[in-house]
């Protein structure tokens, strides 16, 4: 796929899809109805395949090659949620996957990866160890790289979580989502812009991490550096694929401080009973903290993920 | 309702208390299924209004009442969730609710219990300063007291989630519950076997506070003594009017460790994104510590309720 996405190519990819992930559940809460004076529609792919919305674009990406690009398998450099959901698509495809991580990434998300049968290959913890280790696996192996973000084919995936959303709640004045590399963002803005263009795409962001924002405001694509926030999912910079597809199709991009976004993330847990992940907080985050105007809306909300240490709560210091 | 419910009367308790409270979704997770390689189903009254099963019980007794009844409120002692639940029921209808409380109550609860518009009133922490307490609170306002678990009105709204249950998931080798004053249990019970007579019900309690299990295999109603365990909403004893229906028919009550306990809530979280309490850990936690034969079974488990002080998790010493 060498241009972004339409709707029918992400209603392909959920075609594509469909077996292998979950139809996640949109939930309501009263209590935050009333908290924000809104209608809240939470698309809960915390409950995803891996715990994550990543499940859906890694799939998607991974079932779109030809038996030929498969055969080598996949390859990628990742910690989080996309190496995860990239190994259980392999896995899933019965191909390789080759995942490499900085060798100070913490066990359990080690253990998640071998769990999925992927091979992981140690490297230092900086951008140019994991590029320079990355380049030569998939010099010595052929995988096919799949990058965690600016890609086609994964913004596709991504885009599948916003086309269940408006299946099951099509009125929507508004639809949030965090933005961090910006994949799930541009495939929920092409869902949503091209089913209901009269809903507003609006995406919240760390302000400790405001690439997106200040990119969005600027219009140049300016990168991450040095971001400092809770929401360890959106530390990374917008890609030269997913920064024109923000530009066309996003409404807005509002930020978030840290104190918004665990006030969120704590009241989700509290009211709703559920778990997400910091990252999954921040659009709820920019309501409470009344960075958009939310009074009286109908407002789906994308839960992004539900991966959590729970030794480490931002509440529990 | 002088006699133990039927299931005509669960039905009735259902028709009744629908408008009020949440059809709450049943969860499966492949993860958890593969671990103790049986299906499981897990009725989720965390998600219930007030995060709790409770709602149904207090919600049927007080739409039960007549209007004369009503007219002078409802009456309760318990810090717990029962009182939450009845004070919404009460504001619901529109009439008052009175709870006594030990003045030692967590300012959570408290704070609850005003949120529907109940009368709190203090007493000193013993059961005796309750029951005196409630029992002046009677006298002078000539409110209905509604016991938390031994009145077959209770009773028969806390079988409407069986019924619930059932109705998704009609082909089931077992239900589980957890067991305190055996309300849920009871219900449960009932709906479980006037429905599916072959799905056989398990109850699962603490091993800290087994004096449902020992009342249930010596055959003899043996009171709760300074129980002790983590699992705080399952201290109290069965009753005069739950213990004769749980014999009747409920297959056989096991016990689990503080160590199961833990385990069980820290898997349903960490896998399947949702929070529960200790008490609504307990039945899983039987299984995962084989106290019960799960293996090959299509097994229903009711989570009786998330309503969790998120400060002190029982993995966070």
């Amino acid at each position: 796929m060498n241009k972004e996405p339409t709707l029918k190519e992400i209603r392909e990819a959920y075609e594509r899809i469909k077996p292998y992930i979950h139809r996640t559940p949109v939930l309501t809460c009263d209590a935050l109805n009333r908290m924000c004076d809104a209608e809240l529609f939470f698309k809960c792919e915390n409950f995803q395949k891996v715990g994550a919305f990543k499940t859906r674009g890694a799939t998607n990406t991974v079932f779109s090659l030809s038996d030929e690009e498969a055969s080598k398998g996949v390859a990628t450099h990742s910690s989080g949620n996309h190496a995860a959901a990239l190994s259980l698509a392999a896995q899933r495809r019965g191909i390789k996957a080759y995942v490499v991580m900085p060798k100070n990434a913490p066990m359990i998300k080690q253990n998640a990866v071998k769990g999925y049968g992927a091979e992981i290959t140690f490297c230092e913890p900086t951008l140019k160890a994991r590029e320079d280790t990355l380049a030569e696996v998939v010099k010595r192996t052929g995988a096919a790289f799949v990058h965690p973000y600016n890609d086609y084919r994964v913004i596709a995936g991504q885009g599948t979580a916003a086309l269940e959303l408006l299946e099951e709640v099509p009125d929507l004045d508004m639809v949030m989502a965090p933005v961090g590399g910006g994949g799930l963002l541009s495939g929920t803005a092409i869902s949503v812009s091209s089913i209901s263009p009269k809903t507003e795409v609006i995406a919240a962001e760390p302000q400790g991490a405001d690439d997106a924002y200040r990119s969005f405001h600027s219009g140049e694509l300016i990168p991450s550096v040095n971001p400092d926030t809770i929401a360890d999912g959106l530390l990374t910079s917008l890609g030269d694929k997913t920064f024109p597809v923000i530009r066309k199709y996003v409404k807005d991009i509002v930020t978030v401080t840290e104190e918004g976004i665990i006030l969120a993330m704590r009241n989700i847990w509290e009211r709703m009973k559920i778990i997400v992940e910091t990252s999954a907080a921040v659009p709820f985050g920019a309501i409470l903290t009344n960075r958009i105007e939310a009074s009286g809306k109908r407002i789906g909300i994308i839960l992004s993920g539900g991966n959590v240490d729970l030794e480490k709560l931002p509440w529990n210091k």
